[in-house]
């Protein structure tokens, strides 16, 4: 397990980390965390506790908070890092940002500047990472995803180009990578995405559940 | 145009018909046609009213009913159709079901009795028209449609088949026949499917008007 | 078709442009356009897209802002021009206003600092006009209307002579003249106002396609 | 004063007369009465105690309950004529009825089973009159109207001729006749319908007041 | 009558005369003046135009506008008198108020602080009236009320000394003086209170319309 | 203490005794007893059990269900006597009715058969409690109230009328006879009724608290 | 992995099974399978099939419907047996029952009628499971559980007894025994009761996951 | 009675002594002390004044003013110390605070900085004491509590020893010290925890009449 005992770990994103967490921190009693993926991420490694011998270190102390804003792109975090990142200074940073980014090029294709080019989006995730990774213990990039099985949809390949820009700065910058398409795809060989996505974008609780495993396979954790 | 005046036409469905038609009978002020195509349709006659010279009959008298109800398949439309459509005795008969019909063989892959097979739509489709359609002057036929542009798509490909019954039906019975996936397939040629509908059924406004120029088109109505 | 391809257009006036658009700006998925004229007018647009053959430019990438406000007259559109159409630099703009500068003199007569008299009302929509079409491909000039057949109602005469002014500007500027009162007349020929509009100002759906249609004829849109 | 003391007063109408009432019965505390005339009727009735001196008769002893119900056509009040009216034994009724009659034919042209012809109309409420007048001490008929000043409008003309079967049904019956409409044309002479009601059937304060003090004035009363 | 035509009539208060009216400014359509005597004086007068030959001048055309707010006190009047009156530029202006500075003494009887003393009430009373008469045309000036009539009960001796300090300001300043609490003293010689007001201060319309007639009766307006 | 250790006490009346508790029945966790002064005899119960050396019994078991219902008359209880009273089987039963019967009189003076006479609550109240005594360890009866010092008030002197008939079927049929008026008169010699009750009879907490008192006084309970 | 490809399992017990899962059968899209442990075991079992190399049998299609019911005791589940188990042909079938059957001897002591003593409890379930159990593949007996880590709490004492009953009707029916105790005990070596549930007996999703995962581990399934 | 006639008490502390009080002074009508035991408190001396032989002085005019706010520990109070408590000039003050301070360190115990340690929380109530009893008449302590009674459950262990510095701060100060611990303790012994309060700090009525009892005891009162 990566993650050491008592680290503060950020997790940021758009309305797939959002569910619903608290204002303006995402921490604290009840939905805090709001009802997706980090919920879970933080429901298993306090369940862990319970087998202090299966697991290698002490998860339940891992203090988790949920900083995600539904319909955010990547432009949108960097005008809240100083105080939705920086501020609450971290051990531990996980990042998943991009679908909003290509998905306003498909469904609002007349509002360009709402749009995040590829180019802009790599050169702006570029300078978060590189300008916050030196104040970490650890940081987690996962790409964006699209639940379409079909490789030329054309959204589905702007998304696939996006997730690469995440695989090589990840790599860049001593990042754990997590490839959510990948473990959306594996899950596409089995069923359609109607039974994961009603738009293929906000996933029902086997989605969620799907990336937080992922999540947790990236740190070392195993129940 | 080849709905004659003052015909009553009742316009039977599933959710993409209804749109939150008034309730028990889909007629009236206000919304009571719903906000989907069968409400454009009835604007769209009812304007043209406004120059008679280029219309061959006034169709500002034709009364619209709309009968649609949520989740339908064609198994639902059975159980009604006494009520809902042999009681309110139509001149004109519009249906299109089949989507839900299919779709739960996609989201609730495990639910197996709410799934219509393409066997037993097709024979209790076949029986509501041939009953049926001595009773009116005129049928509209509608395909049911999947806003999908990939045609290897498994629910795509499904839908298509169900649709070709549709056709089949029309045929044998001296319907209009409205290919609704083809009107879809057209403007899918220039735009994704995210900018009608975020789950590739429901659509926007554009997509129900899409369906309402193909549904005029189908019984001659030139604006 | 008037307008070229990649167009911005801006639609502003009042309630019957407002239908609950989105704030501060109209444009978006959803509703954000409003469940008016202007919705329809985008819907017809974009749907036009799909056979290539009958329209002579394309209308499917026309992007339409609506920035109606309910309740505005001329003095209030000019106390937000700069916000709500020069700061949005459209290519197009279309202008529908007057209905309450006339109706507040009927419906509120003791209230004389709510209305907008005739001098005021050209004054104001000349300086408006003069200042702005400079900046403009192209200028929509749309008349208040009452949905009323009665020449000698003191409202509908009134009203009659706001759009005269309009007119006049209209030609004046090199403006496309789009006379709703004569598009609402040729309906009521056929039908009581009852059947457009309770209150004779706020049309339901056949009234708003009635709108649709004369804009559309107006710059020169054939479906 | 022709309303004796201590006597109940029943008064059946439509949405004017209704209100908001109470159900199932149209009497007693706080709104009770629905917030339109006869809520007028009985406060000016009740104020009236104050004064002896001025008035001929107690009336703030006289039992009003109101039963209308909004939408209905003396088809609707037909229905409910037993339970509504005659178990209540009232010594006085009052009946206002016949605009939805008229107004279905202008509003919903199109379905002809809503609306209630002349000749029903003539033939019901003569019906009703004739078996109930009989077990009355005071009959009052008020007639259905519409807030436009021209004779020529359509509906305008069709509601005068619904009113004058009410003029000679009160006259054969020995009953009180308030003319509804001449008392709005009077004030009508001096304000545009749209000060009085936006739909020129639903009336604010001041227009119930206009049918409260014609009521008051076909039975004899000054305040 | 004592209004001249065209006048602009100002009317604050407490609770009473406030009856959910519109923010900020109490005047304009639908229920801006609120559900209490205002509308009630401002229906009556409106209705009168019906017969001209009746009252002496013409009053439909007097603008009421209503400046109550619930709770109120003298003290509170004081501290809005310039926005809410004073910028208004009233012709005539009605004030009644003092109910809540007695009635605080009664419900909250150790809350001091929000207590006005007969003394301070006379004073303000008198400062406010004394500075704003002569920018008045007229000034109509009602007596606070408790609608208990045993005159032996604290609150009410108490009510009628402040009354009796309006009677002396009104006369003093050439202010038609209405005496609301002689009012319902007339009414409760035949009825109990509890048929007028549960709380013996919040009437019913009966005791809105007793409250309106007396308004009415002082400034010389005969219906 | 008169009342046995686990007994079942029902307490049954109006709105004073609902006070919005369960339904069907009042009686379970949370506000199940209502709001009112059945929830406080029941606090003050269950508390005395924490210094068992002051209570001769202990109390905290004794059971408590709640049902009052707003508006009831003793014809009211009538109906509902053997679903509401002797299906629950009480050992212990609490009766106070008759404010409506008397405010009907008061409030709604028209509507005569809504009110219940003094002859009709005296024979139906003897009827009640005579066939029920023999199945009750324990009968409570506690007049009804009306919080108005003056003793020439009619509500007040009819309500002393109705309180002296529940005097009198307490000394015939061994009950424990409860002076609610009395306990409020020795509270009104002090402070205004304005200060516990705007309406004079639904009591705020200090009210219910004065009933709870006296009810526990009545059955020798001590704090 | 005990539980076969293709099985249908339906899960009942009380308010920590129902979570607010659909009525009236707890299965099809969104939130039909509640928000607890339900949903959970679910996610987890279908997210499984995306590493087949990893588990024994496919579990994906492991269908599962929730008939949970806040509030219930082993005395409800008998009354709706028969449509909401057997009705269901479920090929395994799960049980946890048993807190409310103890609680309402801790909340509601007094209410004895409403509270299923160790001895009902025993008897009811054993019939229950012996009746059943012929007609299953599998069962699943989950005990109840207290939040409550000292064993000499009374509540949790009576508790552990119950849960006692379930292990042995487990063990004498070849069901599966789940020790949702001792898991719930595990963790509370480690932390309060409070950062579990407020209460002891409803958890937040760590606790909901502590039982899915009790679940999972008793049928088998590794992830 | 410890507290003289007149006096005026503020009582301020967490969600215990808030229960939805009056914002931003509780004080007034209705429900503006909230519905916990400091309105029980208010309406029990008021209650008093009924039979003034029992009380040794009049307890009725004595003023209460409830400044609870959910949630507080003792370092919220000390950010509003000066407008809460110092601004009111009371003469009497009643603090209960430290549920909280303790409770955050067992529900959230990742969260520290939310946490008050007894270090701090007496050094920060000896500093609130010692800076404001001079200007006091009277002051009373209350303890926080924890309705378990398993003296080494860890959470209520901790706030024995908070309530062991309200004890010591108490008798340093001369003030009126109230173990509302030992209060509750009583009870513990016949009742479950369960019966008082679901989640051992938000009671009950029942519970908040053995608040109220104990303070009244505290400052001499017997009813």
């Amino acid at each position: 397990m990566k993650i050491a005992a008592n680290s503060k770990l950020v997790m940021i994103g758009d309305s797939i980390t959002d569910c619903d967490r608290a204002r303006p921190i995402g921490e604290g009693r009840d939905d805090a965390l709001g009802t997706g993926y980090v919920s879970l991420v933080d429901a298993l490694l306090k369940t862990a506790c319970t087998e202090p011998a299966k697991v290698s270190v002490p998860t339940a102390n891992i203090r988790i908070i949920n900083m995600g804003i539904s319909g955010n792109t990547v432009r949108d975090l960097q005008a809240r890092w100083q105080t939705d990142v920086l501020d609450l200074q971290p051990d531990w940073l996980s990042i998943m940002i991009g679908i909003n980014d290509v998905w306003r090029q498909f469904d609002s294709p007349l509002q360009r500047e709402r749009q995040v080019s590829l180019e802009e989006y790599g050169r702006s995730l570029t300078h978060l990472v590189a300008t916050t990774r030196p104040h970490l213990q650890g940081l987690v990039l996962m790409t964006p995803y699209f639940i379409e099985p079909n490789p030329n949809d054309p959204m589905r390949a702007m998304m696939d180009s996006y997730g690469q820009v995440v695989r090589e700065i990840a790599f860049a910058n001593d990042a754990v990578f997590v490839d959510t398409q990948a473990a959306f795809d594996r899950v596409l060989a089995d069923v359609h995405p109607m039974s994961l996505a009603w738009d293929r974008v906000h996933p029902n609780l086997t989605g969620h559940m799907i990336l937080a495993r992922a999540f947790l396979e990236g740190v070392g954790f195993t129940w």
